[in-house]
């Protein structure tokens, strides 16, 4: 078996069953469910029927144990069960509830069990498993596996079953590649948007309030204001109008849009007054786009008024199971940075390539890295299938122009038409599904829109949904964690904190360099509590995560100057109140990620 | 009896009698239901029971015979029922059920009938009513009234009775006065907001959408998006920390806020799915305060980090009658420019000012004059009658201490606090409520919020609720009455359109100067259709109101200029394109709203 990384799954089974082998020599009353690999790792879900819960401790000997396991140089071996009903009723007589159920379901497709042999052929460990496995335990080495964490979870994940208690672990093929990944792990950790979004006073959910629903406190609106303002301006320069539209519609509408059938689960429906016989049925909008073409019919359109970009910041809501919400990336309402565009066929490959630019430098922005995935037409769809094949080759064609790599999915678009997903990479090199281009051939036929071309004859035109950010919760919950908090200056909810070293000497310079610098637009807090100036340094630099602090004592007094320190960096020397101004105000402007202070520090 | 304008709805109350009089003479099938003075006028709900419809033709011929009546110099005379029983059965006989119908209500009241008599005493006309009258006709001026329309009304604006026909009219003291107030109407039915709404291509309702939810279309949402960049802008230039939250919540948090008891009928509540027991119930929000509560209980406060100033431009949903519903003014989805400020009852008075404040400062933007209301403590109230008093002087002091006038409503501010109501006078003399301060005794005492107080104490801060425009549908509504759909310049959704006076010969210099345009920030299209200059220059400048069309030919090529029309003005010269660029955006960068051309024109 070679060791790669195609292979780390197979390494990773075999270790759930050494786990699984393992607690069940340590707890005997524990039943086995199951112990899948899964990305990043592994987990196995037992039920211990004596009731125990299992502790931090625990894990530490159960590695123990299976590190005893490993170095017996045990073989994993397949045994097609011979006689299936027979082995159900072992599974049973030993207790193995969920083996037997499992096999039942699959008594036709030829199971078969795993067994951990010794030398001499004794049975040490059986399980129900299609395999494939390695060959025996020498591959797993005793210091490139980890358990990390017990968690709740439903037999099937169906909350009428009993709680399991799940082990998650991981395994590599080496000890290096474990200890990248726990690192990864705990860098993952401290990033987490939740943590810091309480420690940073971003956002918070409430109990009140109900689940994936999120309140912007000020520092976090702050941000979004300028991902909005910079997200407005850029809609405009590049050909786009901007549009408002209600949060609710009657449910004629979502009829219309065939919403009101397929997208029924997701949808919040209004009550009705039961006394109001002729009152409209209202639902809560899961996606803008209906209302995009009600402003589409508001006027006549012909192959020179288009290509039409109609774009809004849309707040939708899809209901989805509450054990699902969490932060700010698994939310019931959130705000599409949608847009729809109507153009003629002829315009589609050009209009690709206009978005493509869009998100490319968009992400620039953000130092974010992204790649492509195009998923094609499946095997049940609506529309022409020379209209599909046309916009496939749309674009393949946008992409192929420019000389982007992409997967491809085959079959895995939508019914109504292909898509190009974008997945960016952040920090610490995960990846998540922001942008996304798809086409329609359906909405632009339900709702019957039309163009005139240049024969005078009515067309229907091509309907691109498209969104950049994705969702405005979810981006910013990536950008928390992306830059650990700390974002960059024209971001930053506090830009520049002052501090006077003496509030008795140096309040009124302070104060007057604070209003300077508040009259110039920047964001600043005058800090005059009655602590240290170190503690204050410390607390805005590396608590707050404010990217200057500007210290005033006699000689900047002296000067007209303030001593800056810079986040991440320290000390950037001293210099004059407008010059410090200036390079902030240039800084913010070009949007930059990079302190101005930090090529000051290096030269 | 004076001729002022106290006494302008008795003289109405007098021409609806002779307007029924008429009426009934011309149509004998036509009962008489109600027929009050209201403001600006009166009207009258007629039944013609021989199923005619009033047509503009009946209109004027009862005005003639209204005319006649008027002539003849007859007396209005009370007469007191003697026999309640008998005058009711009287007005059955003669198939007048509507007074019948009320007569049998007021029968305990000593009711009374005004009679219209001729010289000979004899009896013309007579209807129910409590007066009080013109002595006679003669006060009735032949060449002062004016019957205005008819509209279906059903009997006492209940749909379940029958549709009747009511006739407005309006009556003054002297032709001078109706001519001006003629002129009014006919200047206000020219700005009508939904008349223009489709002209200029602003917005749209529709019926697929439901009643009172608007599409705000590109042109409209590029003046809301001024308006909103000036309103954060001014709100962070004033303190404020802006917030976003979500627009729906559990039923939970608006069973604490009281909203649940006493707002029900307004709410749109959510479905709840049958098949799952504990879904949580959703409301869709009709206010925003019960979110910002729960940010301000995010954080401990204390006195020194008071006043909090908390803003959002939040979108409710309320639920009203459908027939009220009509264009941005009536309207069931709004978003609130809202605000609250959480205080010590020492910051009040100056939060109240600096409030006052901010809304002159941006009513004068707008060339908005206002009158303002104080309301009062009801009879039936919640918090204590101390803080009630003290909140009340603060209210008063506020304005006294500027000089301001103002009515006060005594008794007729809300159960949880006083009020001070902002009225604005628009272009054509209207005043519209938009600016509200509202205290609020009842809210932080529900959500029990606290401050720590010098003493260490923990006290709950005064809120006020607070908004400047009111309702940005509302607002936009107003402004385009105001502005008659022709914008000033920071607002308008194109600023400048240049018009190529031939597009073979002058099109490369159009396009560069359309370019020059764009890239500095100009909202500017090139008129390149092949329609005559003359037709172009009107369309823009009439149709559009776009405030500039700048013109190019030989001559402006030679010199790189343009040939600048300004609406409302003409002609306002040639001159470099940089000097028209900079002239715009001064204009545009002071929000004026005056045309930098009047100036030239002027000199």
């Amino acid at each position: 078996m070679e060791k790669n990384n195609e292979t780390l799954s197979v390494l990773r089974h075999s270790t759930s069953h050494v786990m699984a082998q393992a607690v069940q020599k340590l707890f005997p009353s524990a039943k086995l469910a199951i112990g899948p690999a899964i990305e990043n790792g592994f987990y196995y879900d037992f039920d211990l029927t004596d009731g125990h819960a299992f502790t931090q401790e625990d894990l530490v000997k159960i590695e123990e144990e299976m590190k005893n396991i490993v170095k017996q140089n045990l073989s994993f071996e397949k045994y097609v069960i011979p006689d299936v009903e027979k082995q159900i009723a072992e599974f049973k007589a030993e207790g193995e509830i969920y083996k037997a159920e499992l096999l039942e379901e699959h008594k036709n497709d030829n199971p078969t069990l795993y067994l951990t042999k010794d030398k001499d052929g004794n049975v040490l460990f059986n399980d129900l498993c299609a395999g494939p496995h390695l060959p025996n335990t020498s591959y797993i080495k005793a210091n490139a596996f980890k358990l990390l964490k017990v968690a709740g979870a439903y037999w099937r994940g169906n909350a009428k079953n009993k709680m399991l208690q799940r082990i998650y672990a991981t395994a590599f093929w080496s000890k290096e590649d474990l200890a990248e990944y726990l690192h990864f792990l705990e860098e993952a950790e401290k990033r987490d948007h939740r943590k810091l979004g309480a420690k940073l006073d971003l956002f918070s959910t409430r109990d009140e309030l109900g689940g994936g629903l999120v309140l912007w406190h000020p520092n976090l609106a702050v941000v979004r204001e300028e991902i909005e303002n910079y997200w407005r301006t850029e809609h405009r320069k590049r050909g786009y109008v901007i549009v408002n539209t209600p949060h609710i519609a009657k449910s004629k509408l979502w009829e219309i849009s065939g919403h009101a059938d397929h997208y029924r689960e997701n949808m919040f429906f209004i009550q009705k007054d039961e006394d109001q016989e002729n009152e409209d049925q209202f639902i809560l909008k899961p996606m803008n786009c209906p209302f995009h073409i009600l402003i589409y019919q508001a006027n006549r359109h012909s192959y020179r008024s288009l290509p039409l970009r109609m774009a809004e910041l849309g707040t939708v809501y899809r209901k989805e199971k509450s054990g699902a919400l969490s932060g700010l990336t698994r939310v019931q309402g959130f705000t599409q940075d949608d847009a729809h565009i109507f153009c003629t066929p002829e315009q589609l490959v050009d209009e690709i390539n206009e978005i493509i630019d869009f998100v490319a430098d968009t992400m620039a922005i953000f130092n974010m890295s992204f790649e492509v995935e195009l998923s094609t037409r499946p095997e049940s769809y609506v529309g022409e299938i020379e209209n599909w094949n046309r916009a496939e080759a749309g674009l393949k064609e946008a992409m192929d122009r420019r000389g982007m790599k992409y997967d491809i999915n085959e079959g895995d678009g939508a019914f109504y038409g292909p898509k190009i997903d974008f997945k960016v990479k952040d920090a610490i090199g995960r990846t998540w599904q922001c942008a996304t281009i798809q086409l329609d051939f359906n909405l632009p036929e339900r709702f019957d829109i039309k163009y005139q071309d240049k024969d005078g004859s009515m067309k229907t035109p091509v309907m691109l949904h498209r969104v950049i950010f994705g969702s405005m919760e979810r981006f910013h919950g990536i950008l928390i964690e992306h830059y650990a908090g700390a974002f960059p200056t024209w971001l930053a909810p506090a830009q520049v904190a002052i501090v006077p070293i003496s509030n008795e000497k140096h309040i009124d310079f302070a104060e007057k360099v604070y209003k300077k610098m508040r009259d110039a637009g920047l964001r600043v807090n005058l800090d005059d509590r009655s602590e240290s100036m170190n503690y204050k340094i410390r607390e805005s630099l590396q608590d707050k995560k404010i990217p200057y602090v500007c210290v005033i004592g006699d000689k900047e007094i002296d000067t007209n100057a303030v001593a800056v320190r810079a986040r991440g960096i320290g000390q950037a020397g001293v210099m004059g109140v407008d010059e410090f101004i200036s390079k902030v105000k240039d800084e913010i402007n070009s949007r930059s990620s990079e302190s101005f202070a930090k090529s000051l520090v290096k030269a």
